[in-house]
This record gives C-alpha cells, sequence and structure tokens, in this order.
C-alpha cells in the first residue's frame, strides 16, 4: 500500500466515542476485504484516542450515556472484538494508513511517545486533504 | 431507479436525533427534486431509528436538550412535517433506497419485523461502500 | 474565485459547538493555502453560529463540557485565533464562500439582518447540492 488503482476510503476521525470507533473500524475493515485502502487522519477527541490506553477507555456520548454499561456488556456477550483489537487486525491487513492530527497533538499537550505505534505519521489537515481529493469516499465521523 | 446517468447522493445516518433526521431527510428531498437519487444507510443510533414508532419519539442531542420542547412546538406552528412524513413522501418519490445496517441490528437486537416497512434492504457496510463509492456525495451524519 | 480548475472542498456544517468549527476552518484555511476552494453552508447548530456575536460564545458539546475552561484556556495562551478571526481571515483570502441554510433561519427565526456580513449567500439546500456534487471532497461537519 498504496497500490494504484486500488479504490480508496478516507475518514476525518473527529469523534472519540465508542460508537464512532466501531463505525471507522467497521468501515475500514470492510473496505479491506473489498481491497479498498482506508486512511484514518485521527483529530481533536479522536487523535486524544490515538494516546496508549485511551481507546480501551472510550465510552458513549451524553446523549447514549445510559446505555453505555448495557451495550458494553452486550459486545462482551456477542465477543465482539475492541475499537483497537480492530485497528490492529486491520492494520495488519496493510490495508489501513493512520495520520495523528500535529495540530491537536500540540493542542492537547499528546506528545509522539505517547501515542500507539500503530501511527504512520503525524501530519497537518494539507497531509489529508490530498488522499482526500483523490479518494473514491470521503467521510467525516 | 436506479437510473443510468442519475446523480448519487449516499449518506450514512449514524445520528438518531431530531436534527441529524431532518438534515437527512431535507438533503434527501431537495436530491430528488433535482433528479438525484438518495440512498440512506441507517447504522448505529440511525438504525436504532428504522424500528416502528421510533422516528416519532425522536429528540434533541444532550448538549441542546433544553431547546427540544421550544423546537418542537416552533415545528409544529410551522406545520413543518416530522421526519417519518418525510422519509414516506420522499419513499414515494421512487427516488429513495433505504439499507439498514445488519450488524447495527444484531448489536441492538432489532429483529426484521420491528423496522419500518420503508426499509428495501437489510445489508452490511460492504454494500454502501459500493453504492458510496459510485455516488457524486457521500455524507456521514 | 470561482476559477476554473481549482480544486473545491464542500462542508455541510451542522455542528455548533468549538470543536467542530475549528475542524471547519482550520481545513477550510489549509484548503486555501493549497489553492483549493472550500464552500461552507451552515444549517441547523451551525446556522445559529452565523448570527452576529454567536461564535465568540462557542463551546463544547455536553460530552466534553468539563473540559471547555481548560481548553479555552490553553487556546488563549497559544495565542491560538478564535473561530471567527480564523473565518474572517480565510474570508480575506478570497477562497472561502459562506451559505446560510434559508430554513434554518426560518426555524430558528434568525432574520438575515442578524447574521454576519462575511456570509455570501442565503440559499437551500439545492444550491449547495449542486456545490458539493462537482466538488472534490464533501463533509458533514
Amino acid at each position: 500500500m498504496p497500490k494504484k488503482g486500488r479504490k480508496k476510503l478516507a475518514i476525518i476521525v473527529e469523534g472519540g466515542t465508542l460508537d464512532k470507533l466501531y463505525c471507522t473500524f467497521i468501515l475500514g475493515s470492510t473496505a479491506a476485504a473489498m481491497d479498498m485502502e482506508t486512511h484514518l487522519y485521527f483529530t481533536f477527541w479522536g487523535l486524544n484516542m490515538l494516546a496508549k490506553g485511551a481507546m480501551e477507555k472510550a465510552g458513549l456520548p451524553a446523549t447514549y450515556k445510559h446505555l453505555e454499561e448495557q451495550m458494553k456488556r452486550n459486545l462482551a456477550k456477542m465477543k465482539y472484538p475492541t475499537p483497537y483489537e480492530m485497528l490492529k487486525r486491520l492494520k495488519q491487513s496493510g490495508m489501513l494508513k493512520i495520520y495523528a492530527c500535529s495540530p491537536s497533538m500540540e493542542m492537547f499537550g499528546i506528545k509522539k511517545e505517547n501515542l500507539i505505534p500503530e501511527v504512520d505519521e503525524i501530519a497537518g489537515a494539507a497531509t489529508f486533504l490530498e488522499v482526500a481529493a483523490d479518494a473514491d469516499i470521503t467521510l467525516f465521523i
């Protein structure tokens, strides 16, 4: 990756809640199974989820907070992989590229050494806009 | 529908609040009036809104909860159609296709017979990514 | 603007919180630096932010409300421009076009004379869908 001619899914991951993370990685995993590359640019609350240990503590947004415990129980009962497990599997497929938003890192005081090792590149928005302008699907999650 | 050459709007509807539903159906209705097809893939909180009777109870997200009563009163005074009324009208135009996310149905324990009859297809993300890769506009709401 | 051949970023700004506004204007500023036009269609909570004086009072969503004070202090310490300052600079670059959603104005009772002077056009969704169908990147924030 990148391979010429492959379709591309480009997502700005701004959200940092469990629902948004699942949407992101389910889309990415599905794309990989279709031989489509996924490029994820984590910014703002999403960037915070790239700090080591953060994704494991992700919860639901305020609107749905009261459903969090039950959802986590259901997911465990279904033996559903966690978002970070999904990220790691997807990374192994060779079809995922992860960008960490550098201005967000500065804004939240997150250092490079605090990020999970799966991050491919620390970059500003310009890097991502170039990828997105060339992608087949672009989303903001 | 589908008609060759028609432009396509493809939306992942992840949100399940009144504001997100209105945005979705106003975009869809506008697209239909422009002879553009709309493909809606309801997932997560959005999928929950496809259960019979659910859309009628949609409210505002936590951030704006305090404005909900007033907004509902204003909309009634303006005789604004409800989200479900908009969905049904749009369906009649023949320009709307509704997909229900099958993994979300499993996650929330929602059965096929609980869904509103306007749903066209129960499908995984792959079905939708194919539609989206071919669409002129793709959004995540 | 518009200049033929220039790439285009088209964003529906539905969110009205500080994080969503920063994402919007950071993307727009970056796009401008890449000679890419930005078209912003403000609707719903986003439209409310186009009222005079509103953007200065934008805060964080309910999920992150507890971080608002600290974030505002950090941004001030970093001498980070406010969203409205970013909007004005971007407008001066000649690369930004701002649309105010007319149905949202009616729904919230916001009059033309209450909007900030940087708004280029009051328009329905059809105007924006035409721009978006022709854009290189479309997002819903």
